[in-house]
């Protein structure tokens, strides 16, 4: 009675896969002048938005984002069963405002910079499952977590070589039924805290989160890497891609042929001054609807393991000397079922 | 080839019904003090619950109730497939760093005061298409929302008399196969503002997103709220659920026989110094479970709808002028299928 086989206990292979029906990639100016520049729907120059503060821009960022999903679709706000999506702001105020206006029944989510992949998660079970048409976006903007997360722009606090840049950029997926790739596998993230209390170094906490997943994910299905043309994480950058690598070569698995990290490929690391590559639930977002997809849809990739990763910390938290606990949903999508 | 009958547009009847397997209710000193004192599974006397900060307090809070659900239910936290939580904290970091130390494969969620409805609603979708056991839960806790959200305890500000009184309290909720009642319908939210902007009403602001949802459930259903032996609210308090009572009955529909509001039960409004009644994610949480679950194990209630009720609306939104948009969650909890 069930409408996917368990293959472990959180990896599930749908039994009617998903399939992505359109998808858009909307992005900010610093975006706009890296190696992806061309690859988005649009690139905003003003990053204001046009609005009059940066949580407002980043509203309407994320809901660009899911109106030009669905324009490309030919869908109408109306035939979408469910908006599933959440951001980085206190209390997920960016997609929680743009889902007022976008009238759509909703469910938010949060999973710090995983939230792309979880939110595939949960729209690929109810699409699977019966539901017409959802819809998974999320998105991040650079000022309004700088000014949350670290210090005001004006300020002009100086950052570690370790610390990420956070993206300004959203990415929304509309499943459904038609289109291409199919989400055929996921397996839901558990937990990991390697014990880090630097919360300027999020690449070092994540990565473990990352293989943990992708170890699980490939026992259970009975596959190697290689099997697979691309396996990305979400925003792990130039250091927590290199920890990911060494981490699962310790356990005999070599991810290092077929292997990017969202955050590495967003910006250009040696000329733009965003030192250890992009984060935020924007950079995974953005690169999946601006290059991975795309890839697919035009059969360059076949088969692609897509594993968000988030650091599920705040800042206070880290006042109060904790640890980094980090997540990674992993989503599997390919181009034939 | 659907594991559920499609209502409405977010409305949905399982072909095989979730049942709530086990549950529990562990709640703080106020609490312990209100109406529903002897029906928690656990009233802590020390508001810090052990810990040393209100954060560290609301995650032992939260753990505690998972932790006791699934013993009473004799399962084990390697037995459940997903935990499917979130809370008020900035990050979400109560119910994260509990997730954390339980080591369960986890989805973080958002919806404010509607998280009990949303992580049931998610809850159910996943037990009913094929997973074996799924906990929902959440937590609120007075001390940690009060300093996030309005001022530091010590500096003893004044409250309007339409302000709410956030729950110390957790409830978690153990979906399965065997047990009762069942989750036979849900329906998903949809955000409405009716452009409130004063953040000491929430009732207010959130009545009519629960009218909405009671109204598209009943539709859906084909259902008079007379079918129902009760229909609970979250937290709209007892502003909140006088407006609720005369918004419905505008259109035509009169609950006002069979309707209470969690926030009015969980304290004694008239001896309790809580102003409008209680909120908080906690609040419709532990009120489930202490006092709607047990009435319906033992057949006092056969046929209930719990919708809680979720503003979604930040402190710097509220500095920015917004007006609050408000969600609501609806489960129909039937003791027979």
């Amino acid at each position: 009675m069930s409408f996917f086989t368990k293959l472990s206990r959180s990896t599930l292979q749908f039994h009617n896969p998903p399939s992505v029906f359109s998808f858009a990639a909307v992005a900010g100016p610093k975006e706009g002048q890296g190696p992806l520049a061309k690859c988005f729907d649009r690139v905003e120059s003003d990053a204001y938005f046009g609005q009059k503060t940066w949580e407002k821009a980043e509203s309407a960022l994320f809901k660009e984002a899911v109106v030009t999903a669905l324009d490309k679709g030919g869908i109408k706000s109306n035939d979408v069963d469910v908006l599933i999506s959440g951001d980085l702001l206190n209390q997920c105020t960016a997609t929680g405002y743009a889902a007022r206006d976008l009238a759509i029944p909703y469910l938010g989510l949060y999973g710090a910079c995983s939230t792309m992949a979880e939110s595939l998660f949960c729209a690929s079970m109810l699409v699977s499952g019966g539901l017409n048409c959802a819809v998974a976006a999320t998105c991040s903007h650079f000022c309004s977590a700088e000014k949350q997360y670290r210090f005001p722009l004006e300020y002009g606090g100086q950052r570690p070589p370790t610390s990420q840049w956070t993206v300004t950029g959203a990415g929304a997926v509309v499943l459904g039924k038609g289109g291409s790739p199919f989400v055929t596998r996921v397996t839901c993230g558990k937990i990991i805290d390697p014990g880090i209390t630097d919360a300027n170094n999020m690449g070092a906490a994540m990565a473990p989160a990352f293989c943990d997943t992708v170890k699980r994910h490939l026992k259970a299905v009975g596959a190697k890497p290689g099997d697979y043309d691309m396996i990305f994480s979400g925003d792990l950058g130039k250091l927590g891609k290199k920890i990911a690598v060494d981490l699962l070569k310790e356990d005999g698995i070599d991810i290092s042929e077929n292997y990017e990290d969202c955050g590495c490929m967003i910006y250009d690391l040696n000329k733009q001054d965003v030192h250890s590559g992009g984060s935020g639930c924007g950079c995974s977002a953005s690169v999946l609807t601006s290059y991975i997809l795309p890839q697919m849809r035009t059969l360059k990739l076949n088969r692609v393991l897509f594993a968000a990763t988030g650091a599920l910390l705040s800042p206070l938290t880290t006042q109060q000397g904790e640890s980094i606990p980090s997540i990674a949903h992993a989503i599997e999508f390919s181009t034939s079922i």
